[in-house]
């Protein structure tokens, strides 16, 4: 089955390739003319503007846009709509907020274009593992192009099949699903990446006590000198918190066993945002997703204003005086 | 009435100014000979140890100890202890943990020697203003000391009275409280110093948002150049928020708008982490109370190991790298 | 000075009623004519429409419009302004989500009407104490209107005034505050209520860490059966967490000392969910103001869905069973 | 090597029966005689008081403990003591406050006798899949032991190797960890524990917004009607949150898409609990362990009193009412 793509950076590139692999075909365009090149030396086919990009697709055209969530990916969508035809179908495969994907559906949807979107998880490791799909869209257009997300998809793989699912649909074992209309797929990938913050700072909060056990704050009786690579391995053989996030902590702490290499200035991506206002739309508590956000958005402080307020109030009641900066 | 004063630094010092000026009389003994002799001057009876405290005070004994909470209190205490005898009274007033209030009761009370403890708030203005005073302990010794914790407390003032009090005991409206057996006093102090850390929190917060109306994280035409001094003044005024710590808080950004004047780095007490372990021991939920906690732990540090943990999943998983330090 | 009202609820018609005995003059109009006719035999003049209320108006003319958040306020700053000049000026007095009122004032600016948005806090309390008013507008608006605000306004009172204000503009301390362009007032007013929320909470936990302290849970020895409504008084005076929500809480504990009038359902408007989602867009963290609402999410479910899928986990790592439900 | 055992429960039952498959012996002791007499049956070495076990232990004798932890621990580990002599080997394998093992070592150690503590995961699956743990104690005792903990921990199995670890003890890639002196393994467990529930607050929550996307709190056009059993299936596959928890999480939904079989009533064991007071004393954040704390606390509450506080103030300073309850 034919696909072109929009956007050749590390996204986009490696699900071309993985797409040639599984014996698809690809008309490929890029900004970057040697992107555009390489991945014509790999088999796909080159197309040097939009126009020409378009005109190489077989009809119903299929254009997947990978690029930064946005104006980019809003610009090409656009332009992409006014070239392309009832029938044809544009897919985000981007970070897009899935409201923007609600709207450009609907838009879309007068012209009888179909649009889809695709939250993925495990991008950098997608060529090797496959992708993991969440896809929102019409069932007509996400129906025909199942076999493009089947070989995209990691496949059952040496994973236990869960007990009781007989009967339902076999595309999410496979890893990818169909969740819902136009919208769902970004949606549900958004919430993944919501509990994803969630999780990793679970370990991290695990991993800073563990490391505090030695502090000076303790009485030297109770304290631990513990070893937290040997820690984070032996949790990976039969724990509950067994997981991929701890197998990507384990690997860290065994380079580099107190994480010198690290400042500790963690970015936040839309994802963990939106869920949290997501949340609030809805109504559910979500004191742990929340937190996860705001340790993230502290981490990029060096001295907040809250606390300085703290120490304002402190000095106004108790006379107390902040310590001379060491 | 008389009283003995252990430990005249600004809180017992001011104490005992505010129970000469009520017309007690008192006698004080405190490490630096200095601090007694001053004083003396002002009204005090002095000594120049614990035999000769002890031995200038009128049965039955009272001995107040305004020492920090720990080794030098629990020192005083036994030492005091050996000293009096049966129908005396040791009043701990500095910031013991309640649960070591409960076990120097039960002790002393083997020996006829009742023991009371003393949470008291707005220390540094009490002189003036009075102390607000929660006491543990036995009726018969609280009843006794009435009149000293009458004349320390700040009285009715101009706080408008609370409709339906009628009939309840008239103490608190003094502004003070006999909470209970031994160890309540300092019980009901600690979840007032919980709450405070709360509410200042909650501050701290709310000016940070209102502070960061103006950040470049916003688009332009949703940026808002507040004036924080204004705001927390107008707030004083009728507004629901208005408040003790609201005062203090107007009357710093007044004087330093920014803050300048302070690095961020907020120190915390006992009373913060034992209201937590009291709320964990009692299955209460205290998300707020523990926010407010780990915001000042976080302040005291430069780059948090839980962040690095962060940062290296990130790399991880998505080959995320951080930005350079700047 | 006049001013027209649209909205005479208990907010609307207080404000009215305060206006009236500052000796200015009201047009008042609301769906209820009987509202109208209580209005009118007050002193105002009544309308029986909106061409009719607008009619009435002086020139420039002032309309203030105190309606429900959202459809009921935009639909009616719509119809003024589609029978109001330049040179006129439209408040709205709700609770209006900020950006709501950065769009409408961009539109009626094009007219050359005047978009004025005000904040008020303590509102019940409002026509004995006065409004505590936060508000959003171009200078000009906001001096014309200066006799309303100001008669509206709380004024300084027995308030201690804060020091080093000197110099600093003079309405903050009267209990009003222009905050800015349009929106900020609102925007002032959003934070007021997230710290609200945070104080609350901190209040609510605090308290209920104090009834659990004779929680079965702890040993014996370290239970305390305390009186919550003197501690509540007792706090009242001197101590740090003194505030208006103190009394509140104070009052209500004296006349119902279990709370057993309130189930526990606690709604939320909407500036606790706006000022997390402001927080979020600054980058702020807001671990408090966050916790406090959902906090009252969650007392509005019976049982949670994410309790549900603890307790699924828990029985698949574990065989734990729920127990039976009691 | 031959182990005695006492407490014959799913756990202490099974790791007799995995010692035995893996060629070790065991003399087991209970208060029930019919677990002694099943265990019997497989091949174990019975024992009818403490007096006959530890007559029927080999030199140097090793006593596992495998009791509740609190009072039935502790009585069993003083009655062992009386018994038993210098070389001799307690293991506590409970789920013992880490404190409790530090204070009870110092004193065994008096004796000559070891103290071990071994916290274990995955306990209900350990017959099959092999415990994973931690454990506390000197070196002389933890290795002459190795060849019991061998048998016990799950081995590499097929869990991909973490590269970097040469040269780095080998024990934990088999599923056992030495993690230091007495009270270190139930440390290590303790935080272990502590991630679990704020992994597990992760996905609750995470699939709350996921359900919640239905509801009507949302605007029609926003709404998503999820397949939660898909949703959990395919990130299953490939995902970053992909763990054994979501596994379980996976497997819980098949079979109750609902959840409809548990009523969300939240148990927490004593980890949980000391985790927070661990990073209370180190002076740690821990925003994230302690909201999953909470929540399960608060799942086991109909209506909170900090809720009912709320709602008293709501109405004091708002007028607010509760709606009745339906």
């Amino acid at each position: 089955m034919q696909i072109g793509m929009i956007g050749l950076g590390r996204m986009g590139g490696n699900i071309v390739r993985r797409l040639l692999q599984g014996g698809h075909s690809a008309v490929v365009y890029d900004r970057s003319a040697d992107a555009v090149a390489a991945l014509g030396r790999e088999g796909a086919a080159r197309s040097d503007g939009l126009e020409d990009f378009v005109s190489k697709l077989e009809l119903p055209r299929t254009a997947w846009v990978m690029l930064p969530a946005g104006d980019p990916t809003e610009e090409a969508v656009n332009r992409l709509a006014a070239l392309m035809s009832a029938g044809d179908t544009i897919i985000d495969g981007g970070n897009s907020f899935y409201k923007d994907d609600i709207r450009r559906a609907a838009i879309l949807r007068e012209k009888g274009i179909h649009y889809v979107d695709v939250g993925t998880s495990g991008g950098v490791w997608g060529l090797e593992r496959g992708y993991c799909m969440m896809i929102g869209g019409d069932r007509e257009a996400v129906e025909r192009l199942d076999p493009i997300f089947r070989t995209m998809a990691p496949g059952i793989g040496e994973v236990e099949r869960t007990p009781g699912r007989d009967g339902r649909d076999p595309r999410p074992e496979q890893g990818y699903l169909h969740a819902g209309p136009s919208g769902s797929g970004h949606f549900v990938k958004m919430i993944h990446n919501g509990i994803e913050y969630g999780m990793m700072q679970a370990f991290a909060e695990g991993f800073d006590i563990l490391r505090g056990a030695n502090s000076a704050e303790l009485p030297a009786e109770n304290r631990f000198d513990l070893n937290l690579p040997d820690i984070a391995e032996v949790w990976r053989r039969g724990s509950v918190v067994s997981s991929w996030l701890l197998d990507l902590t384990a690997s860290a702490l065994a380079s580099d066993e107190k994480l010198e290499s690290f400042s500790g200035f963690v970015q936040d991506s839309g994802e963990g945002r939106w869920t949290i206002n997501a949340a609030i739309e809805e109504a559910v508590p979500a004191h742990v997703l929340s937190a996860a956000l705001y340790a993230r958005f502290r981490s990029r402080e060096e001295a907040s204003f809250a606390d300085k307020v703290l120490s304002a109030m402190r000095k106004g009641f108790g006379g107390h005086q902040e310590p001379k900066a060491s």
